[in-house]
């Protein structure tokens, strides 16, 4: 029965089936959110969560027989726990009680879309690998937002202390400025603090129009040259194939 | 005279002069959204309209006739059909009386002007075959906002209804964030909810400005290696001239 | 003397106070626009603009002067002509008076900074020669802009004439709306129009933002592959020496 | 002694040390401005203050031992010179009573984390030597800016003193635009005035968003060129490395 499994876990349609019920899923909650769906419907809901949290088990079920009959395996593999969690956790006393904690459980379910589509966990650990290479330019761009918070706190920090009163607000005045929503604004209102107000905003758009603008092409440009790299190296062994090699 | 109607559908002047009949139309048809214009030369309109429509049937039937004696490959390109149906529908019945469709036809026949300038099929065309490499971005960002959607609804969907009351709406409205447009507002409205509030705008903006980045460069970085890959090959045959050699 | 003229026209130093002159001219325009500085320093101001005035006239009359004997070759030079058009110009009567057009014609003398400035040239070169690579995503935007323009008039027209009144207006409105302020307040007036208006304006925003990445940044790489070929290719002859060789 | 010292700057743990306490320095300086933190921990932040002092001076001297016997060498490096003013200032007679300047010398340690992140200076000498080659954009979109400022003082300068009243105001309304932010209103006040201020608007938002685009990416690209070159030149000798060679 575990060779079985094995074959199961590793045919293409036992994916799409995997990630078919995640859509259901996901559209039936969606759908939840409508009040008069759910007050016409609401039992035939209760049901399909039931069907869904069959689906999921024995999903489960099977990738765990597909390890047998030395089920260590399994649980070396971060997805399996991730899966176990989402589909226990429902039974443990405390989050049993917890509406908000149940819904969030059930929402977590959509992650599991990431574990059946290879293609978007490439993506994934290319935006993960490319981050330290980012790390000067994030290091650079906290700085500049750290210190332009703490002089807004110093000049403005009186004056507006709704914008500017602690030097966490400062950080958030300033990264919302970065939409560039409201700048008129802002800007006429530092002005009749002090004069000193127009320069200190117009180096603040620049500077940081320059960093976002180096930091999101940065990243974008990283994670195409790994996606090259990534293309021209030889394909890592699909999931399901490693598992059935191991077997 | 078929072989006169291919000479003529092969001449350069014959795309040009209907093209050029495709912009007159199309300016006719600004000029009637001028109250003035249309109260004081109603009746041209009208003639122009007949005028216009008499144009196209004649290009239709050259193009016909460049098929004969048989016809039968004239109703396999897509474009002839297309062009049918532009000029045969206004005479349905149905049709015939509904101002808006109508209206619309008469629109749809700017859409010709992609029938007459190759280098935007092959715009069309690069478009449409980048997509699929760019499904696993697509496939993320509808996650992303879904999941966020969904979380919103769950804090904000009891007090701003009309912002998060389905999740339908909440799509909507974090979808427009991305304009970030009245973004200073919105936090403001969600910080009176829950502090969290932050935390989520805050982190659907990374993301989403993240992913959206992505999306468009990838998007344009493809296209631009689609079109550098279709100038290396050889030239495809241009239409005219496919129509030309078949017969 | 007039072989003279020509070592001083090649001279760099001629340049450097060339443009000095047009930066002072620039400045003194700016400053005019002070009413304190104007009332307290009237006369200066006139007699300042005579003592520019000479200058341009006097570095007039030495280009000239450097094509002597034959002075014809100073009238090829589209320049040329354009220097001597905005010295002449203030003295034809019916320019004299109209203080609109003498201003126009003393903020014309910045725009000869790009005779002065040969890289300046080569962008605005690089930027012509990139237009016609970029025609078919010009003539793209412009259909789609135009399409949904009558789109827009067909069903807002009769409900909200001050953005949808005629296809210009209509067009004004959509171009601006790519800036997407007040995206939100339109979307919310389309909606009570009709729930088809989410519809026109996703798709709207979807399509022009696309259409819009794809030509900025086709511009940008286009100008950037241009400069490339400029580099590598043998340096074009400085304009100041072909003057000299000419003699 | 000035050998140990030598092997204690050279140390990696010496330049991380010095970097957290830069860290909780700021960190420290963050707190003080929640009102509610200082008046319960007055004292502490007092004694914290000297604390980092203390560790910035015990710094000092350690690199500054590095260099003995002969201490010239330590003032040849410019970051010794602003470590060494950074310390001392505060106990100048004019600048010890002033607090806004004991405040932005506290705050001016944040700049030391440059100097202990090489790479932090590798992007700094990338920004500093991609200008000179944006020179020429920056400097028409300069001249396109005044000139912009020029005429719009010209025509709306009566109608809207406190948009277009002097040239400097002017630039600002149009250095302000190019965020967007607001658009509407003021193309609607600019029609109301004349009916080519649509003109205005329009060509300069295209002109605007035409020069930034390239501005910006040009920055990127030029950026990322020269981080190639570095990568591919052989490595510069590290800092810390340098002064133990010179010993």
């Amino acid at each position: 029965m575990a060779a079985a499994c094995r074959r199961l876990v590793a045919a293409p349609w036992f994916n799409a089936a995997s990630f078919i019920v995640i859509v259901l899923n996901a559209l039936t909650m969606g759908l939840e959110t409508y009040r008069g769906v759910v007050s016409s419907g609401g039992p035939a809901f209760h049901a399909l969560e039931y069907v869904f949290l069959a689906c999921f088990s024995v999903e489960l079920l099977v990738r765990f027989a597909a390890h047998l009959p030395r089920g260590g395996g399994f649980f070396r593999d971060g997805w399996n726990l991730f899966d176990l969690a989402i589909v226990l956790a429902p039974l443990v006393p405390g989050v049993r009680e917890n509406v908000t904690i149940l819904r969030l459980l059930r929402l977590a379910r959509i992650v599991r879309a990431f574990r059946l589509f290879p293609s978007l966990r490439v993506i994934l650990v290319g935006i993960r690998r490319s981050l330290p290479g980012l790390g000067s330019f994030l290091l650079i761009t906290l700085l500049v937002l750290y210190g332009y918070a703490m002089v807004g706190w110093m000049v403005f920090g009186e004056a507006q202390p709704e914008r500017y009163g602690t030097v966490g607000q400062a950080m958030l005045t300033l990264f919302l400025l970065l939409s560039l929503d409201g700048i008129t604004d802002t800007l006429q209102a530092g002005r009749e603090v002090t004069e000193w107000g127009i320069l200190y905003y117009l180096s603040y758009m620049i500077a940081a129009s320059y960093l976002l603008t180096n930091l999101l092409v940065g990243v974008v440009l990283n994670a195409l040259q790994e996606a090259h790299e990534v293309e021209k190296a030889p394909p890592p062994a699909p999931v399901a194939g490693v598992e059935q090699r191991l077997a």
